[in-house]
This record gives C-alpha cells, sequence and structure tokens, in this order.
C-alpha cells in the first residue's frame, strides 16, 4: 500500500461503514483482472460505496491524497478499461452495490437506474412496466448501467435505437473535486451550454463517476420475424439493407457474415445446420419487430421486401424462421462465430466502424490487402452492416503457436488493418472504448488537434488525474501533464 | 480599432483577398445589431472568408493578437447570441460566404453543408434528390447551418427527428490554436473518447468555429395529415399525445395552444376562423406524416386515435383539415401566436422546458403563481407539448408603457418564472440557447458543479478567451480567469 492509500484508508474509516472497506485480498483478487483474464493490476483497496453520498466522499478524499479511482462495474470491458494499473498505486471504486433502479415510468418511457444496476436486471424492470429497453450484448448478466453509460455501448439493436448515447436521457455523476453533477432529468430541449451528459457518455470514467442515468423504454414487442438470407456479396447486403429502411422501421437488427464464418459455426459447434440449401458467398440475418398488436405482423412485411428483393436479383435465397425455436437457432449462429472461430486457432481481433457506405467496399478490400501483406493468414468481418461495425478478425496461419502469435504477430496485424480503417475514414474502436488496449493506436492515429482537445478536456475536468489514469487518453505519470 | 486589431487587420491583409476583409462601415453595420434589433455591438471589421483555410488563417491570427471573434451565420439569434461586444474590441467572423453543399447521398441519408449554407436551401437540395432535412423554423430564409448547429436548434419537428444534435452526423470545426477538426465521417459507432461533435453543437461559438456538418436526411413526405382538436385541459393533451405515440411514430407535430391565444389570433390576425364550433379551454394541432406510397394514409391513423379517444372524453371535439389549404390555415394559427399577442401588448417571453409528464401541471401552476404574483398580468404557455417546451408569456397589465414595463417589470416577472422553472426541474433555455440575454440567469440557477464544469471546459479549449467572450459562459474580463 502506498503511503496515500494508507492516508486514504484513514481518512475513509471515518466517513464510510467498514461495508464500504474492503483489504481482504481474496475478496479483492477476482476484480483486479478482467474477465478474460488479459489484463491484470494490483489494488490493494477495494471500495463498495452504498450510496451516492459515500462516493462523494471517496472522491474527495481521493482527490486529496491524490489516489487514483478506477470506476467498475461488471468488470467485462474489452479493452481493458476497467482494471487497475499494474503499479499497485490505484484503487478499484465499486459501483455494484449502487444498484437501485430508482423509477421506472411507462407512460413517459423513462427509468432511472444507479451505476450497479446490472443490465438484465433493468430488462427484467422494464418488462415488468410492458416495456423494453432496447439495447442488450452477451455480459446482460454481468455488464452495470454505469459501465454501459461509460462506455457507450452498442448491441445488436443499434439499427433502430442507437448506442447508449441515445438512449441515455440524464446523468447523474461525482465530478473531480467530489462536487455531484445533478443531469437526471429528462428534458427533451435544453440549451444551457455544454452539454455535460454527452461528455460523461463514452468517457471511460476518466472525467467523473457515474452514478445514475435517466434511460429511455421503448415499447415491449408484441412479435418478432427472424430471417435468414443468402446473397453474392456485401454490396447486395447494403442494398438489400437500403431497402428494408426505406419501407418501414421495424428491422432492428441486419447481421452480415461471410459463409466461412457460417463453415466454421457448423463445423465447431454442436447442433448447428444451415438455415439455406446450397452454396452462398454471404449471409444476412434480419430481425424485425412489431409493438402494435394492433399494425400488421412484421413477417408480411419482411416476405414482401425479400420477394422483391429477390425477383430483382439482389437475393439469392432467403428463409423465415418458422418458429421462435428457429428464429434462436438463426441468432445462435450469429452469436456463435466468436467461439467457432477461437477453436479454429488464435485471430487478431478489431471491433471497428467505417461509413455504412463504404463498408462492401472495406470488407472486400481490407480482406484481399491482409490475406496479402500477411501470407498464410486469412482475414474476414462480420457484424453489425447496419451500424457500419464489424468485427474484423485475422486469424493466424494454420498451425501458428497461439501465444507466439499473438505476441509477435497480431500487433503488426492490428496496426496494418488500422491504418486501412482510418484511410477508410472509419473508427479503431466502434464499440468497445480504449481503454488500455487501444491507447496507444489513438494516440498513433488521430490527428493532433483531435488528441489535443482530448488532453485539453481530461486536464480541465480531472486536474489531479484521479479518474482512471492510463485509459483513454495518455497523459504523463502523474496524472496532470502533458 | 484597437491597437491588437490593427495589427490583426495587417497581418490578415497579407494572408487573405481583399474581399474577404470589409471596413466599409455601411457594410458592416446591418451585422453589428441582431436581426430583432434587441442587441447593439461594434465590429471595426468584418471577416468573410471563403475557405476553410481562410478560417484557419484568422483564427490562427486572432490567437496570436488577442482580438476575440464573433461567429455570425444568418443573425436571427434569439438571446444576442452573434452580436459584437459592445467594447469594440470584437470582429465579426461571418461564415455567410461559407456556403457550399458539399454533397448529398440521398442513398445514405447524409449532407454535408459548409456554415453558410442557408436551411431553406438545404431543403431545396435535399428535395432535389428525393429527401427531406426534418427540421425546419420561422427563420430558414436566412439561418444558416453553422448557427443552427452552434445553438443545436429545435423547431416544429423535434419531436420525431430531434433537435440539430440528433440529426447532425459529423462537425468540421476550426479551433482555437487554428487547427481543424475533421469530424464528418458520419460513423454511427465511434467510442474513440469524449464526442468533440456533441460538445460543438450547442456550444454558440464559443468552444471553436463549425465551418461544416455531416447532416441527416429523412425520407420525403408522400401524405400528411392535420388536426385540430379541442379539450378540456394539458392534462388531456398529454394523454392524447401518449395515445398517438403508442400507435406509431407518424406525429411529427402537437402543438397545444390555450384558448387565449387562440382568441387573440382570431382578434388580430386577419382572414383567420376557429377550426372547431363552441369553446374549448385548450387546444392541440397534430400533424401525422407518411413517406411510403405503399403505406395506409395518416388519416386513417389520426381518425382511428381520435375517434377512441373521443369516446373515452379524452378530447372534446376534433376536426381534420379536408385539403391542404385547410391544413395551412391551421398552421397559420399556430404560428401567428406571437403576432398577435404581441398586437395585444408587451410581454415578458420565456422559451422554457421542463420533463414533458410535468408540463401539463405546470402549465396550470406557473401560471396561476404569476398571475398572483404580479397583479394585473396574464401568463400563459403554449408550444411543443411533445419536446417539454413552450412558449411562457407573461403579458403586462393593460394600459401598461411597452418600454417602460419591458425595462422595470418584465425582468423581475422572468426571475419569478424561471425559479418556477427550475423548481420543476426544466431548463430556461430550451432552444434558443443563452447568447449574452440568459447569461446571468444561468449564472444564477445553475449549481456550482455544473457553472464550474463549464467554465473549466470553456479554459480548456479557448484558453486565449478569443471564441464569442461574454455568451453563454462567463469569464472575467480577458477570457482565461474565474
Amino acid at each position: 500500500m502506498t503511503p496515500q492509500q494508507t492516508r486514504l484508508l484513514d481518512a475513509l474509516a471515518t466517513l464510510l461503514p467498514a461495508r464500504a472497506i474492503v483489504t481482504d485480498r481474496d475478496l479483492i483478487a477476482p476484480w483486479e483482472t478482467d474477465w478474460r483474464g488479459r489484463w491484470h493490476g494490483v489494488s490493494p483497496i477495494l471500495l463498495e460505496p452504498g450510496s451516492v453520498a459515500e462516493v462523494q466522499a471517496i472522491v474527495a478524499a481521493a482527490a486529496r491524497e491524490c489516489v487514483p479511482l478506477v470506476a467498475q462495474g461488471g468488470n467485462t470491458s474489452m479493452v481493458g478499461g476497467a482494471t487497475p494499473p499494474a503499479s499497485g498505486e490505484g484503487v478499484i471504486l465499486s459501483l455494484r452495490r449502487l444498484n437501485r433502479i430508482r423509477s421506472v415510468d411507462p407512460d413517459a418511457g423513462l427509468a432511472i437506474a444507479e451505476a450497479g444496476v446490472i443490465l438484465a436486471d433493468l430488462h427484467a424492470a422494464a418488462a415488468d412496466h410492458g416495456r423494453r429497453f432496447p439495447l442488450t450484448l452477451g455480459s446482460r448478466g454481468s455488464a452495470t448501467i454505469g459501465g454501459l453509460v461509460s462506455t457507450n455501448a452498442g448491441g445488436t439493436q443499434v439499427l433502430r435505437w442507437g448506442t447508449m448515447r441515445g438512449l441515455v436521457a440524464g446523468v447523474e455523476a461525482v465530478l473531480a473535486d467530489g462536487s455531484l453533477y445533478e443531469g437526471l432529468a429528462a428534458l427533451k430541449k435544453d440549451n444551457r451550454g455544454y452539454d455535460l451528459n454527452q461528455l460523461l457518455i463514452g468517457a471511460e470514467g476518466t472525467l467523473g463517476i457515474v452514478t445514475a442515468a435517466t434511460l429511455r423504454l421503448a415499447p415491449a414487442i408484441h412479435a418478432r420475424t427472424v430471417a435468414w438470407i443468402g446473397l453474392a456479396t456485401p454490396d447486395a447486403a447494403l442494398r438489400l439493407l437500403r431497402r428494408f429502411e426505406a419501407a418501414g422501421n421495424a428491422v432492428e437488427s441486419f447481421e452480415l457474415l461471410p459463409d466461412e464464418s457460417l463453415k466454421a459455426v457448423l463445423t465447431h459447434i454442436p447442433d448447428t445446420r444451415a438455415p439455406l440449401a446450397g452454396e452462398h458467398p454471404w449471409h444476412v440475418l434480419v430481425e424485425a419487430v412489431s409493438s402494435d398488436p394492433a399494425a400488421p405482423a412484421p413477417a408480411a412485411f419482411v416476405e414482401r421486401v425479400l420477394e422483391t428483393a429477390l425477383a430483382d436479383g439482389i437475393v439469392s435465397d432467403a428463409t423465415i424462421a418458422a418458429s421462435e425455436t428457429q428464429a434462436e437457432a438463426f441468432w445462435r449462429i450469429r452469436d456463435s462465430i466468436s467461439d467457432a472461430e477461437r477453436a479454429t486457432g488464435p485471430a487478431a481481433q478489431h471491433d471497428i466502424s467505417v461509413p455504412v457506405e463504404a463498408m462492401p467496399r472495406f470488407l472486400i478490400e481490407a480482406a484481399a490487402a491482409c490475406d496479402a501483406r500477411f501470407p498464410g493468414t486469412r482475414a474476414s468481418g462480420f457484424g453489425h452492416l447496419g451500424d457500419g461495425n464489424v468485427h474484423f478478425h485475422v486469424r493466424a496461419p494454420a498451425g501458428a503457436d497461439r501465444a507466439q502469435w499473438l505476441a509477435e504477430e497480431a500487433p503488426g496485424v492490428t496496426r496494418f488493418v488500422d491504418d486501412l480503417v482510418v484511410a477508410a475514414g472509419g473508427s479503431i474502436s466502434a464499440e468497445h472504448g480504449i481503454g488500455q488496449m487501444k491507447l496507444h493506436e489513438l494516440e498513433r492515429l488521430s490527428p493532433p488537434p483531435r488528441m489535443a482537445a482530448l488532453r485539453a478536456i481530461k486536464r480541465a475536468l480531472d486536474p489531479a488525474g484521479i479518474f482512471n489514469p492510463g485509459k483513454l487518453v495518455a497523459l504523463a505519470p502523474g496524472g496532470a501533464g502533458e
């Protein structure tokens, strides 16, 4: 424990209940490593406040003693964003006990949830009121609202509902001096200067500690239709997407995958089978939903669009899931791609986005460029075509040693892919954030005016550098310098 | 001209074409006063750059000489936001010559427009491509894209499409050191740290000079239905709104007005008549649209909702415009309220918002509180119920001298109304911004943590205080101090 941490502990002992301060190594250890075991840190103390006032007391004391605070929710970051520094000078501030759903207003379509509320619990609470919170992802059983806000999380319904940025109507956060920013009021119009809510969304805990958020709810789903479509090119997929969009706003998911992803799933995941007969170079999974019992079922809508697309040669073949079981089977293929590819060998994985219109060309050209540049590797992308966001994976040559290839070859592959993304006007982090994993690539690839602005904002709102140092934006050791 | 301005002029003379520098008093004068003639300033020089590079040269030179720059588009601010300081030490930087629509992509639903593009011209360009830009307001013939972005403008379609914040997909801006922030790429997902686009939207030219924006386009309107509805209370209006929302997303405007607003229009505006027979304490104007020729007309949808609302006693009477002419006549009533009220005498006007659910109660209780506190005055609100945003006007007692009442009584009325708004969890500026008009009320009514954060951001991104000083956020004279 550093002298600063000892002083912080002494100060907090008089301010917080014993329950809020954990020093038992065995209780702390699980939270010092991220869920995938890729990032390791040291936090001699684990703080678990039970109220917003306790968070304020912690931040004020940490600011006085200059002890870095690493906000943590479900510890499901993909980029090491919630893992404490390896130096041991930081402290994990867990928001998990701040887990009250303060209100659900189904008429207004709003809920106020504290930072530690688990996403699945919010889903359940909304459902209890005949509503839904239209954002979900694989880690919904452990990811928390605070983390979802702080990483501007995405998921599979972004096409219609947007990322967290589109679903957050208000934010409450503790600022660097321990003061409370109260921005929970859900105002549809509010032009009182710089939008602090927007600044805190996606800030990865580097500007303040999000303690609660006001979230928009959507109507519950009355009926859904899931279809599997075979087509020749990503460009055909984009043309199909535009037809669905022109016909209405019922489509919530539009997922694209190359045939090799499907083949990997069929090979490695038990009890899966191809939705369509015949071979298709590319596949699309579409989900359309309806909330209004009085409205026509989405199946008719999907059928109508697919029929004309088939007639016009955009689509080669298509099938609509005949049951919920079949719909789940289609989704299982999509959701198993990462597991299936893992079984085939190591890969350099990239969560990237480009403008939607540019994605078909990017998928073809970037994969070809990778294959040419790194002989023996095999590149392809799959995912949220409608969001211009794919998971672009470059798989190691057959027989490569996993650890060695990931350590020695993958970083060079990643720099090559990131360069292609930037050249296409895209983002090297579509939905996972920067954390510590992409810190240097962000630095390398951002135009200097943008990086200077990020640093200026960080210094302005966290002058002592106590919020999640070493994540997102690199300042010099000590925090406040360049 | 100050010595700093003289040096700036000398420096720019070698950097810019003559066309970009105006010193003729007659040419400058119209831009030194806002369009309503309420705010007056002095700008010995008017800069009219014709390219982004020229804007960069101006900002860099102004930063060196510490000359404040007041960005100006159509000069239609409602809060004195684009009027130069009265001291004469500032310079107007007009973006009007930066008026190129760089691209329109109807398939992607995106357009890139430079800051000086007039809103009506963007409307026309979108229409030429079978699309529309779904934001409009009274000053569309002069308001510019840069101003609309910088004030996060609203209008009458916010209910469905949001304010500019929801319609801006990218921003390009010149930062305080003259560097260019290039954020035009329309990425649906981008988690590379703090969202600078969001920070520049609504910043009123105090953090940078917006030079262009990427804007989302919506499908063109195929058919519209406009209805006029009489009802007993604002609460009934809210319940009607919720029914429309539950039935679909066709409603783009939902405007509420008290009977006295209708009466004022019928009295003072020629060729207007009441849409409904009989007396109704409150009125709603609804517009629903359809973009899909294959979809059912919105009239059937509006009829269906109104029929059940009539049967359930939510609505007292309703009529659907039988023609475009009648639809225009309904809208003319709504759009004439401000003119009609002006004819009845002076009023203290407030552009305010509260959470939508709180608006019915606010309209009744705030009006009663004003009437009681200021005997002889008469308060009422009208406007965008669906956005939680009304124009809350307190009219002077009969016979009051306009200039005297506005100078001596109105400020106290405004402070009283603003206190009520804050107590209701609302915003003292819903869509007009802060400018110079609301600077002191923002200061008086904002919690200190919020004001401290706004100041820190301003200082971080505009350390020399050259961008629109004296607007939005008050720093000490000279700019950089507290």
